[in-house]
């Protein structure tokens, strides 16, 4: 019995009013990339405007939290506020505890600011034990033996603005 | 001696003015739709209202806590409260660190969503570190060798709304 | 040289004017009950009268938080507030990581809400690797390796209330 | 090379103004006793006066972050407000999980306390996995191994009361 | 394919308005001394004039998230507010939990300082098993294996405080 498995839409979404905020680290770009043109893929398969994607940058993933909170102010203060922001980073597991101390708080702080921002945030990180791993996440390891994770972020964000967001109900 | 075990009522509840939703993500949907089914049962027979039993989805588990949330928004806003809510996911340890990081950032975030929306969260997320474990604890495993735990958090919603729910004093 | 052991009170108190509120899951029923009566009896012998001893459960540990806040609230609302709380559970580790992350998010919640409630809050979980180790710690295995804590556990309370609590000052 | 070692004051500290508290914990009494011995030579060392150094007790660690919330309330309350409090306790492995729940919820704890008493907490909490890595840190192991930690305490209060204490600036 | 390695700057910054905090511990201080030194080389690099890097120090890495949090105060009461800070601390791991409750707790208390204070906060705390791998991201172990870390973190803080600082939009 196959009972694990990519969760599926439960509809399909029309995306075409949404503005995603798509806010990634540098680390790791090769993988980063990949990611972020997956989960765009899938966003502009949904019917998210291009020019209603916006993407802004931070260093690393521990910058990923705060950066969002004012990516998404920035935004507001435009006048082109997010409906959704999706944060990506990767995290790979080196010699030192950096990787554990920076995967806990980033996940925990990106969980909790989004009873501050008032807007769905989708948990983009991957948080790898080797870059392999890694690799296969983004779609681009040799064997190609998993699909895009950045997909189901795009998917993700565009169901929860559409069921949760700003504007929802 | 038998000290461990199912923690039973503590008297039969009558769920018949209670309103209660169910928020579930959609990975490991065979598991899932069990463990729902399970709580719903168990509610029926403590006298919840079928129509009184509204159900929402979520991609994954980490969306359970904002999904929480904005559904109970969204249901409030509605006219039609809920007295308690049970989030619902399955999350099975995989090659990475995600399920660690996931797991536990969802589980805190689910016990101090209860302060933000002022009524019982139910703990409806299973941690297993197979497939085999989950299948069990939803009552499905071919040897079932368990009771399906959504009976357990169906039972535990009656109770909770009943002596500490908005409306319980 | 024992340098480990029992912390002992620092004097004898009075609990003659405290009212206390004790609320237990009903998980590991017979090592629960031990452990109640004995936090019980030792607030009996530090003169908290019978009738300022306020019983409550909950089915689990998660509820424990959630379900502590709002039994004061109720007492609170009765005109009978509390001085202290004892939430009292056990959990006793399994095959998935479930006993983890409940402990874990238990834990911190039981610490977080006493500067939501304004009064002490005493740590009555027990969270062992074997029901042995319950057993023990509730007084009640075979060999009575260990005192019952539940009786540390009403000492705590009488002394926090006393030194600590909403009229101690 | 040696890089490690002690964090020296960066400049000899004038304590005479400062009030400091201390709160400990009763468990592992022996041990704690000399902890709090430490930091109050080394304060005095560095001025404070004996009449400004007021010590309080809890049962145990769990009980330092409230103990200390309200040990500083009642110090305000009385008109003798405290420039840093530096609570203490010593937690000891055992076999069940106890000693990881405490300490990390105890950790967090004291250091969100600071947020909210607005002055610096001190963290003097030994975790250690032996009595015997206990007695090395409070200087009274038999090959006297280690410096007394508590030493290190009494002057991180003083240096942090006085660049960063309620009167600092 | 060299997929990892440093996140390089998105373009080149300029730091000349800005004003940048160093608030470092003072354990293992000649790893730290090269980290900070690591850190201003770069702000300097970028513009950032050596007249508005204000340096501070604590005794610990536990004392960091507040004695940032007033330092940061302190800065903004003589009218000269910064504009992000850099906290620099270096653990390394021991016989005792130490280590790891204090890493733990710090880290998180970081993340959630920048909500508090509302200017970006640097993580530049090196978590290590060792001191050879502290040496080696301060870039100075033997082999000069490493770049050093101090240098990611003064890049960084230019680029978080021009993106997202409190005078950036």
């Amino acid at each position: 019995m196959a009972v694990k498995g990519l969760g599926q839409l439960d509809k399909e979404y029309d995306g075409s009013k949404l503005r995603v905020g798509i806010i990634h680290a540098r680390w790791n770009r090769v993988i980063i990339d990949a990611l972020v043109d997956g989960a765009i893929k899938r966003m502009l398969s949904l019917g998210v405007k291009e020019e209603n994607i916006i993407v802004e940058t931070v260093p690393g993933s521990y910058e990923l939290p705060y950066g969002s909170k004012r990516f998404i102010d920035a935004q507001k203060k435009k006048g082109e506020p997010l409906d959704v922001v999706i944060p990506i980073g990767v995290l790979i597991k080196g010699s030192t505890m950096h990787f554990e101390y920076i995967s806990d708080s980033t996940t925990h702080a990106l969980m909790n600011l989004q009873d501050k921002v008032h807007i769905p945030v989708i948990f983009g990180l991957l948080t790898c034990l080797t870059e392999e791993q890694a690799l296969a996440r983004a779609g681009i390891d040799e064997a190609h033996s998993m699909h895009n994770h950045g997909e189901d972020w795009g998917a993700a964000a565009v169901e929860m603005a559409t069921k949760f967001g700003p504007n929802a109900f």
